[in-house]
């Protein structure tokens, strides 16, 4: 089973190939360049310094969302298009559970609680564990776009060590210390953030425990945004954004 | 504070940027290029995709050893003329702890065993936790050339669950399996090898818990083998070694 990952959901564009057991290519940017810029060249480099042959890939795997819709958007035209071109499936993965599947072998007295900074006081959240001793990894909250105090509450009533980790810690940093009833710790950053490579891993994992089921036909994948864009919170709020053009 | 990362130490070939606490790039493939064809190209292809200006980096960090002889003195050579041309200080970083590393937020009711297979029925290993409530990176035991059966024994007698990773597993799954008496498990893939943006977040640490101290002049540093080369040994041994091309 060969994997081509994209990672274009928030901040890091990346690309990554797993073939089996193995990552055999992982590259990963967090850069002020848009990821229409860096997506592709980055997947045509990995290609050719592991002289992949497309045509020997089974399945394209993409953070399905939520994160920024643009990226969101970059990440699935792509996706599609190269599964349309080989003629393969895709396997779509939830962007909050890829950035907890950055960590392993926490077991089942902590949970992981990735943020990432919706804007609007909201962020991208959900709680995972590793389960006690098999490490199988397992969603406990499934990905939402909730208030930091929400999620906080949740976490304080379940009463365990927390490891937070995305691009939303550093902007909810000192409203988790003040929120927070149990310890908590952040992840350091080669783990805190999107990677292609754990979106290979978690999709390869799915294709394990589901098989075939994990497929997606890429005409008929959607991307998961969890809430409305800006324009369209405006249309449905009956303001005219003809003339807008927006950037999110 | 800016670091370039480089990973040549074992199967995996890497480069990596560190700016602070954001990894701005990250490389890494694992293929059957040898590392004298990748590692330059792969450091060129990051600097250009991160606009990266070289003169900025404070400091350059690499895996030290032990590893493959050829890689580590591939990454050697390759790191030491990159801080001698931009006058800028190594940060080496013992590649054992550095595939540790990969981790976090195991606590101290579970350690950490990276094993590298090191030929001749050894392994490079050693023994590493996160400290319980700080998730703080622990050496319990510094890295060594032992035996399966040595470092097994230990384990045992630390009686904690244990997480294995490194390129050893696959060769040593089924020893482990008759010689531990604690749970253990195996780290996904995606955490279990040497990973240049691993380097990069450890040295940056280094950094931070030491300052200055850390450093070593590219002129001064000495790679740490662990042990004698096949050549040498055979040097030792009085065998003439003379009409022998060794790869090792």
């Amino acid at each position: 089973m060969k994997i081509f990952a994209i990672e274009a959901s928030g901040p890091v564009c990346g690309a990554a190939v797993m073939d089996g057991d193995v990552l055999v290519a992982d590259y990963n940017i967090l850069y002020k360049k848009t990821h229409s810029q860096s997506l592709v060249p980055m997947m045509d480099e990995v290609s050719k310094m592991v002289e992949l042959d497309l045509k020997t890939v089974d399945a394209v795997a993409l953070t399905k969302g939520p994160g920024s819709f643009t990226g969101v958007r970059i990440g699935t035209a792509t996706a599609k298009g190269l599964g349309l071109a080989l003629g393969k499936p895709l396997i779509p993965v939830p962007t909050v559970d890829a950035i907890a599947y950055n960590l392993y072998g926490t077991g089942s007295g902590r949970v992981i609680c990735p943020i990432m900074d919706a804007r609007r006081s909201q962020v991208y959240t959900g709680i995972y564990c590793f389960e006690e001793d098999t490490e199988r990894f397992a969603v406990l909250h499934e990905q939402c776009v909730v208030e930091i105090e929400k999620i906080a509450s949740e976490l304080n009533s379940l009463g365990k060590q927390v490891i937070f980790l995305g691009d939303g810690v550093p902007v909810y940093r000192d409203r988790i210390a003040e929120l927070m009833r149990v310890p908590y710790t952040f992840a350091p950053s080669h783990l805190s953030r999107q990677r292609a490579g754990t979106v290979a891993a978690l999709a390869m994992q799915y294709w394990r425990e589901r098989g075939d089921q994990c497929f997606v036909d890429a005409d008929a994948f959607r991307p998961e945004y969890l809430r409305l864009s800006q324009a369209e919170r405006e249309r449905a709020a009956g303001i005219d954004t003809s003339q807008t053009i927006h950037r999110e």
